[in-house]
């Protein structure tokens, strides 16, 4: 789960949505649908091809030797939660040939002419499509100190490189994750848990600064400090040392002795093939596309974190999503790519995570994503229970509500606390989309079960708390 | 958790709140405020006054031994699944006088007068108020068969008496539990978790016949069975059968052996003192409120399970709904008492509760409940899970939404599975009231994390399936 506010206002891919839609007369339906990428999106795109057009010829090209696993498995199989990578797989090739989707493993398209509608792929030569979809993915952000050519600098990604990294780490003492990021904070968790001597280094205040909340972090630092995490942050990375292979991290902190290191840095757009193709770029380096997931390009779409997307209330694009917009996005560009019409809509940004011993997550706009972007807000905050006070298995549950000033619609939230989480960012997510305000969500009914909700649902509380400190502050 | 759809549509209490509004010009900020019952509604109302009026004099009048306790917990001190009873206790006596709610315990208010704005306390005489509340509950309804006089029924009710009653359970070999509402699922499920061989009889096909779906109690009859329970359903209760103390119930279905009956009913409200005062009582035999909570006499309110609340979408009135309503509107009487000015809206009825080995939860209106109602309706459904496909602890998730055809505003919900359910009730009974669609709904977000979310929300995928099942049959 990564998640950047990367970028300026204006480009708006929505605002070129409708010019869009009206080229679309004369669209062909077709028979061949070439895609870039085997990952959630591409694999998304393949399956929303053959609901539109279920005969139409789909060829996935992919450099790794595996599709349909779940990437965003492999920190908890690391932390010994997930007995098993192969408990990530979620299909067999097999099950791919089965349903007409031809992937081409450790296959690279060098490049892509869509002039000519094709793509040039290592070994198999030009390569012809009606349309055409990229799902490259990302990168992570070039971490650009001295040392990264090291041994021992491991990037999670690949399921089979995972696999080798994994026996690695039963010999590793000392670890250094670098980077708070989600992935960051993920792989901190699951080296602790391993019982890894685990250091953190990261130029932030606090964990996870570009999108949470030093409130909400503060319990997970501390749960941190429980599971023996060392975390460095205000703290810059200077380089990897070591002969052949990193025995220490450089830091502005001082050097970090250690045997291996987890580069978590930003997820950067992946979308080198697509610029060299002409396709337009965004400010966040990710493919611009409208709500079909169309490209500039007649006949090309594009999914995934290769892409950017606007966010529903500032139309500030967006990248590095979850696997779960990729894969909507990818049904999305497939479907249209097929023939048919869908459209994936901008985004409200639910997320959610395990960190340290607590589970945070939230929707849109926390207080420091918020003052980032210059967006007023007033705040409602509630520190709640998940069950009833006396129902075993109860966990503390907070609740941040942030609303425009004067119409109370909810701008976003953050959670932190120990269960029903990403329930309520799915629902938080959808109260900002649909404009609830801290009157709706203060009038809202809940469930109360002793075993399963308290008296009082905490957003509930939040939003009338927020209610009250406006009363009191003469501003209702 | 008590939900009976009950009454007549017509009698709805917000058509008169409108004209009641209008006589609110002139109300005198009351001094004192009485409240009869001492349970979420009078206690809620207890505060709401001192929120509203510091100042004004709070006398409760209660029947029982103790207030501020959580009834709803006793099945689960049952059960063993809450080792003690002390530990539903949420406040003490000290802890109310010392924020000046002067609680009269083991009191009983014979009469109200309603012109000379005095009750009659037994013990007490005549006590004057400038505002009454009534909170005065529910009772079970009648079961209206030879031997309810015999010992060894148990009415649950009374935190005292549950203390006494869970002693007799040490001894029970095999209970009977009369009819599969809310009280009797839970007393069910508890008496099987403790080891007593337990029977439930019902007159309906299958249990919460009138709220839940025979397909959301599938599954919690089967762990039912797994958990030892033997269920006689279409069955009618004859009578208790004993000498002094009950041996046997009499059913349609033959004689059952056993050493202690649960009586679980419905709930009925108890407005017998409400109806001798004058006040206006509806079709489901409740007091008649407006969304202030008061009632047809001018300075007397209602909360909780004595009165009845129209439902959002049909404005049918309904009764008997859950401790988090009864305070909420207990809150809203009490601040209008205390002069203040709050509004209880009408109710879209969240709900959920641990049955056997399941959680069961939905949001206003199931196949059933609709189709008593008359009120048509297409169906989005889905069988999801709660977390990655691999993560520990994933649960499955069936989730089941009813639309408005044509419009495909959510009209309800059914959801049966191990976790995050009254979350996503909660969500539903909001996405209810704000005319949702399964468009809304289909285009939702969610969060992914293999330890807390799968890829696919199953809201989401009920919701796009139900598109799906339209489209086939040509109608979208």
């Amino acid at each position: 789960m990564t998640i950047t506010y990367g970028g300026h206002p204006g480009a708006s891919p929505s605002a070129r949505a409708d010019a869009s839609y009206e080229s679309d007369e004369g669209f062909r339906v077709p028979h061949k649908t070439v895609i870039i990428g085997g990952g959630a999106a591409g694999l998304g795109a393949a399956g929303g091809v053959k609901a539109a057009s279920p005969d139409a010829e789909v060829v996935v090209y992919t450099e790794y030797e595996d599709v349909a696993y779940s990437p965003c498995g492999i920190p908890y199989v690391h932390g010994k939660e997930i007995s098993d990578f192969d408990k990530l797989f979620l299909a067999t090739k097999e099950q791919y040939v089965s349903v007409g989707i031809d992937v081409h493993y450790e296959t690279t398209v060098t490049k892509v002419d869509t002039a000519a509608r094709k793509v040039h792929v290592e070994g198999e030569g030009a390569v012809s499509y009606d349309t055409l979809i990229f799902a490259t993915g990302f990168d992570y952000a070039d971490p650009g100190v001295p040392g990264k050519d090291l041994g021992g600098l491991y990037y999670v990604k690949n399921i089979r490189r995972a696999m080798e990294w994994d026996e690695v780490l039963d010999s590793v003492k000392t670890a250094v994750v670098i980077e708070a990021t989600p992935l960051g904070v993920e792989m901190t968790t699951s080296l602790a848990h391993r019982g890894i001597e685990t250091h953190l280094v990261d130029p932030h205040p606090w964990p996870l600064a570009e999108m949470a909340d030093p409130d909400i972090m503060a319990p997970v630092e501390e749960s941190w400090r429980e599971l023996g995490v060392i975390t460095h942050f205000n703290t810059t990375l200077k380089g990897f040392v070591g002969q052949g292979r990193v025995s220490s991290v450089a830091t502005s902190d001082g050097e970090i002795p250690c045997d291996l290191v987890v580069v978590a840095t930003h997820k950067v757009p992946n979308a080198r093939l697509a610029a060299a193709a002409g396709l337009e770029i965004g400010s966040t380096g990710g493919v611009v596309v409208d709500e079909r997931m169309a490209t500039s390009v007649d006949g090309v779409f594009a999914a995934g974190d290769c892409t950017e997307i606007p966010h529903g209330l500032t139309r500030v694009p967006l990248q590095g999503l979850t696997g779960s917009h990729a894969y909507a996005q990818g049904k999305t560009a497939g479907q249209n790519a097929g023939g048919g019409d869908r459209r994936y809509k901008a985004v409200y940004v639910p997320w959610g995570t395990p960190a340290g011993k607590w589970i945070i997550g939230g929707a849109s706009f926390g207080e420091t994503t918020a003052t980032a972007l210059g967006i007023p807000y007033v705040v409602g905050q509630a520190q709640g229970i998940s069950r009833a006070r006396y129902y075993p298995g109860v966990k503390p549950v907070k609740v941040k509500l942030l609303a425009e000033p004067g119409s109370l619609r909810l701008i976003g939230a953050q959670i932190v606390g120990g269960e029903g989480i990403k329930e309520r960012a799915d629902f938080l997510a959808m109260a900002v989309k649909h404009g609830f305000t801290f009157h709706d969500l203060s009038a809202m009914e809940n469930v109360y079960s002793p075993a399963i909700g308290a008296l009082n649902e905490p957003i509930v509380v939040a939003a009338t708390n927020g209610l009250e400190e406006l009363r009191k502050a003469g501003k209702l």
